[in-house]
């Protein structure tokens, strides 16, 4: 049998095994986990070392060593961050619904654990431990498949990860690491119904898209994002352009970072230019159409190509529009549902975007940037779902779980 | 452009019109498609005799025959159908969540539409009228895809329903039928991600597996149950019956029936000659292992295959266990995780069974066939889901719908 199926087979059997544990089991395995990784520390700078050599090799671009580059303090974050899933509630058991229907079935909603989660991700290794704690602590298994430039370093730290397990109650079974680096055991993962319950994505759009197309295993799609900023007339320039400029240069390389800014005509005539000069000092470069070129000269020109490109670099379309209308358009064509923004004084500008615009998350006077598990309170997240099934928007802990129906009767047949 | 492309492009246009409306406007749609129905009774039969003419031509079986064929009485139960679902509560808008953070932001996570649903059934006419209602009541598109077997009747009702949608506030547009009846048209639906926001399949097994196979836009996989029930060592007899007797019987020919059989040895060697003679005198053939056959000479002998077959037919099998466990073994190896249920008067044989038993309905003294939208109380039924994710179980209106994240500030940015 194959790596992939054989793993996820133990996980599943594992799985059985996890659900029955309690919180307390789990969090204590959580928090062995956290203490293994500091322990495996040497080790797991050593494999590291061996990882960036390869990459250094393969002539890897710096932007990715440094995502894949692991130091004592990152390994310390990262056995911080298990800690912390430890202190967040777990949702497994929580009853949803309670009914009682008049022939006497009392039907319980309760929240479990998914079964078998399989990650599919680059070359991130903190994501190797982050998911493992989140799926661990929400009593499912899960199958990681990570990218060969990482995998020195995962195999280092689900072995560190699975032998602290050992001493708890959660099966070690219970984490996988698929050490195959092929496509092929992506592609054999993306077609495991009956082993894995679902599996997620985590990196660019070509991996993402990759399994969107290719999964008959349930997908919880993550990621891609086009965010717009719309300033209606009548905004206030100075949170205009602190919501507009955080929204690109806070942190250009993620999700929900703007791509467009779309600004009302009114609103552009008078600030357009010194708007434009903030983005020229945070090295933005501007794209524009002969309207906003007419504001602001030294801006490119914009393509219909471009406003349908996640930049996620130094790079912003502006748009000029006449109407809330317009604007709406736009983000309707354009955008890929997962977040946007009206800066505006309006109450009915404000009210119409935030219910009529299609994304996971819609914003009034804030920026983009918000989107995140942690900014949204939850303490943790496996990832932006950009899907409307499930889960949309940062999902935590309860994003993890399914439900059950648990009917209690006394003989009750159908009629 | 082909029809399911323009259809659904249609459809994606018109939900941006029912994402704006009020739940009064969506029922008064829903109660002018019901008197449409009525109104077009003879249309409606007329085109329905055509199907059942081509049917008979066909040679197809009478069983599927009854399925296809509409009478008033059937008409005005459809329509009644329709009315029920005004009657019911509108799940959009209700919040979900609200969070107040620290630096003020105030997050609400609301119900909204799914946006465009697309439904892929067999021959069962009331099928596009019960999803039209429930989908537009729920603010979403609806693109049906019928079987060929139905075309005529799915015609007429259509054209109906749109006639009466277009003196309401909800577009016509929000309800699209293909007509072309030839596979390729479902596998172009498929793969529509972009346009349509989830596929959901009704039908018999090799239609959903056709769908989650094949599929790239999101699914909602319903129907396939494998369900068991079974009867532990000192459960009352009379109970235990009466249950394992209207799992199998009452009707047969659905997903939430018994196909298993799981019997106590202790419980076997009192009780199954007679519950066999019960079975018998109601038609049903029982299959079972050496074991069983030496209780109930008269029954086959069963295989591997057969536990792993869905009947929805008046067979059944039959196997004596020697502990609960064993039973939670078998239920394993062998259930589709739909409706499974134990008959005891153990308080923790029935907890371990509710808690163990991997399935959307683990009942505990009742049959698996109250697994139902209506039996459960939800006033409707889309499907049962099968699948973990999004919703599990009989769905009702709420699994029509997705969420949002609606985000208000006063210039908050990201430090």
């Amino acid at each position: 049998m194959s790596e992939v199926k054989t793993k996820a087979g133990l996980a599943q059997d594992a799985a059985a095994t996890l659900n029955k544990l309690s919180t307390e089991q789990k969090n204590e395995a959580l928090l062995r986990m956290a203490d293994a990784l500091i322990a495996a520390e040497a080790d797991i700078l050593a494999a590291n070392e061996e990882d960036l050599r390869r990459g250094r090799e393969n002539g890897t671009a710096p932007s990715m060593l440094d995502r894949l580059k692991l130091t004592p303090e990152r390994i310390a974050d990262i056995a911080q961050g298990l800690r912390e899933v430890v202190a967040l509630p777990d949702p497994v058991g929580d009853e949803l619904e309670h009914i009682e229907r008049p022939n006497g079935l009392r039907i319980q909603k309760i929240r479990v654990p998914l079964g078998v989660i399989g990650i599919v991700y680059e070359s991130r290794p903190n994501v190797t431990v982050d998911a493992a704690g989140l799926c661990l602590k929400t009593g499912n298994s899960v199958v990681l498949r990570g990218g060969s430039a990482a995998i020195s370093s995962n195999k280092t730290i689900v072995e560190a990860l699975r032998k602290a397990l050992a001493d708890t109650a959660v099966p070690p079974e219970a984490l996988q690491l698929i050490e195959d680096t092929n496509r092929a055991s992506v592609d054999e993962m993306l077609k495991l119904n009956g082993l894995l319950d679902v599996v997620i994505p985590r990196g660019g759009a070509s991996l993402i898209q990759n399994v969107v197309q290719n999964a008959t295993v349930p997908v919880i799609e993550t990621g891609a994002g086009i965010c717009h900023t719309y300033i209606d007339a009548g905004a206030k320039a100075a949170m205009a352009e602190a919501i507009a400029l955080n929204a690109k240069v806070q942190r250009p390389s993620v999700c929900n970072s703007m791509e467009t800014l779309l600004v009302h005509r009114e609103f552009a005539e008078a600030h357009l230019a010194a708007l434009a000069e903030s983005f020229k000092s945070s090295s933005v470069e501007l794209r524009g159409d002969d309207r906003v070129r007419k504001l602001v000269p030294w801006a490119n020109a914009v393509t219909e190509q471009d406003f349908a490109t996640e930049y996620n670099d130094y790079i912003l379309n502006v748009k000029i529009v006449d109407r809330l209308d317009e604007a709406l358009e736009h983000i309707r064509k354009y955008g890929t549902k997962h977040s946007e923004c009206i800066v505006t004084e309006t109450p009915e500008h404000a009210e119409r975007f935030l219910q009529e615009v299609d994304a996971a998350a819609v914003y009034h006077n804030a920026s983009t940037r918000f989107t995140d598990g942690f900014e949204f309170g939850f303490g943790a997240e496996i990832g932006i779902s950009t899907q409307k099934l499930h889960a949309r928007g940062p999902m935590g802990l309860p994003a993890l779980t399914s439900t059950k129906f648990k009917i209690v009767g006394s003989g009750q047949i159908r009629k």
